[in-house]
């Protein structure tokens, strides 16, 4: 541990991307003076291993972010809004990876390949993006950039780690009951919080989060609206479908475009995404190379592939995005926010 | 059994879809004055139940069809190629489930609730289109007649079954190789004669078929070519995204839509799909009710939800649409088939 660094608290540090976060901390070899690891009542007085050290997770209060200069927050929307305004007045800048700032105005919605800049306007909070979000922005934003993006339709395949290690454990146990032709009962997806669950195991289940009056999900809606906010296009049209699979980690993503500039080809578009910073492509369709999410999973990119244009629209293509939802999608797109924090000299 | 009827012929008859083929005729209790099952010669011999009887599997040759009144096909391309034409010569008309004739100018493709009439223009042979193709057009041709159809885009979730018995076998092998932290090696998906094979298993494989020159795999081919040739629609605009899931039996697809007509409401598309032939409606967000495969395992209807209105484009909808794709999508599109062809009185 560097003795030169700073104080950082992580929030939710029990959780599945709570350990994420640390485990990129420590491989990013992020500078920590000192670390807070904090989590629920419930998780609180549990043990952490970080840098080969035992830590012990402590309840998080207003007074626990004493002396803290960075907060990151995955514990939950309502943690977030309770205990993210006491942070910040105790001098912490808080990256928040729950949606209960995002659409917040004054709060900078941020991908650091996309709108790093936005993050010198934050007032205390920074918000880290819907897992589903990032992937797509990050690979969307270098064609913004040079072709110009008009339209985006997108159907996503999304994980079940993206609802919790419950959701997971539900998974692998229907699907081991499905395998020994046993009975089982459903309990936590897709939403813990609503009122009926089903199978997800060897199923898709077109509903991520809560429905909301207009017929979207509050998934798809999250999608959409952060996308405009992240890419500053308020007028660009977006649609999402969201829907959960049987995978465990790496979110997947059918996606349409349609770019402003004439006669691009396949290949431009090829070449722009294989110098994109955070992106990888992968797309010899010859060779069968595309992008899967079981072979996503544990690493920082963005993938995409099966790049092609569209039959009938000159200007409309579809890609696939995948990228590991717990890494991109979360831990790491918010050790990359306080990365850009000291990289722009805004945490002291 | 009826002694008046009609002499049925199955090819492909202990394959999944030729099982379901048997199961749909006696289930429709349809007229067979005589039955003759044939295979490959390397599952000719086994045996296979009907109406409580047991039928031995003869391999299919010239000379079988001899007599044949309906004979359906569902054996692979290659024994239709070779087959089908031998079946006609003799007199009996071929319903066929394989991609071999279904671009063919010369022979109907058809989905009775779309283009019945178009049975009437065969010479010999109709084919059952794609699956993930059918139940598309069966959701879509009431809209198209009601308020008219501009455009679509479709990224399917299809599961393992369309691929064969062997493809489920490898599924579920992979799924408890995993559950129990076992190696494996995929040897079958996603596509059994391609060069590469990916994990199914806890993953979603973007290839279903072989690629093409355009970037596009032929399933999304079928998709777009065979959409255009049922609905009677050579220039509708229509691409597609085609994804395998761990999914055994039922496919399912997010479709957006345009319609021609302005104005119209999620409620009037939900009362026209409510009241189309082989359409079931399942729309009720604030009860969760909306399509699954899981679910919808087993019957013949094709089920459709989620629709909602596009929040940019006035006349685009998404809708969720899901099938059994062993029923709707293979065996019984290809026995409504063959009742179409009793009600027209086009076999004798």
């Amino acid at each position: 541990m560097n003795t030169s660094g700073f104080h950082v608290a992580v929030v939710g540090a029990t959780g599945a991307v709570g350990q994420q976060m640390l485990h990129t901390l420590d491989k990013r070899d992020f500078p920590i003076k000192q670390l807070t690891l904090l989590s629920s009542a419930r998780s609180a007085g549990s043990s952490v291993t970080f840098r080969g050290k035992e830590w012990k997770v402590e309840e998080a209060k207003p007074e626990s972010f004493e002396g803290v200069d960075i907060a990151l927050f995955s514990a939950g929307g309502s943690v977030s809004k309770l205990l993210a305004p006491e942070a910040v007045k105790r001098g912490a800048i808080v990256v928040d990876n729950t949606s209960a700032y995002r659409m917040d105005p004054d709060v900078p919605l941020v991908v650091p390949e996309v709108n790093e800049e936005d993050i010198k306007l934050h007032k205390g909070i920074i918000a880290n993006p819907n897992c589903s979000t990032i992937q797509m922005v990050a690979a969307l934003e270098p064609v913004r950039k040079e072709y110009g993006l008009t339209k985006v339709i997108v159907s996503t395949y999304q994980a079940v780690s993206g609802a919790g290690a419950a959701a997971i454990d539900e998974m692998h146990e229907q699907s081991q009951a499905i395998l020994n032709g046993d009975s089982f009962e459903p309990s936590v997806l897709p939403v813990k919080g609503d009122k009926k669950h089903y199978q997800i195991a060897f199923n898709a289940v077109p509903q991520i989060d809560m429905f909301q009056d207009n017929g979207f999900t509050f998934e798809e809606m999250k999608m959409i609206n952060e996308t405009k906010k992240i890419m500053h296009m308020p007028s660009l049209k977006v649609s999402a479908t969201c829907v959960r699979l049987p995978v465990v980690t790496g979110h997947s993503e059918s996606v349409y475009i349609e770019v402003e500039k004439d006669s691009v080809s396949v290949k431009e578009l090829q070449s722009l995404l294989q110098e994109a910073p955070g992106v990888t492509l992968q797309d010899i369709p010859e060779e069968q190379v595309y992008p899967m999410p079981a072979y996503a999973v544990g690493k920082p990119d963005v993938f995409v592939g099966r790049i092609r244009k569209d039959l009938d629209e000159d200007n409309g293509f579809h890609m696939w995005i995948v990228s590991d939802n717990l890494l991109k999608g979360a831990a790491w797109n918010s050790v990359q926010i306080a990365e850009s924090l000291v990289k722009l000299g805004l945490v002291k």
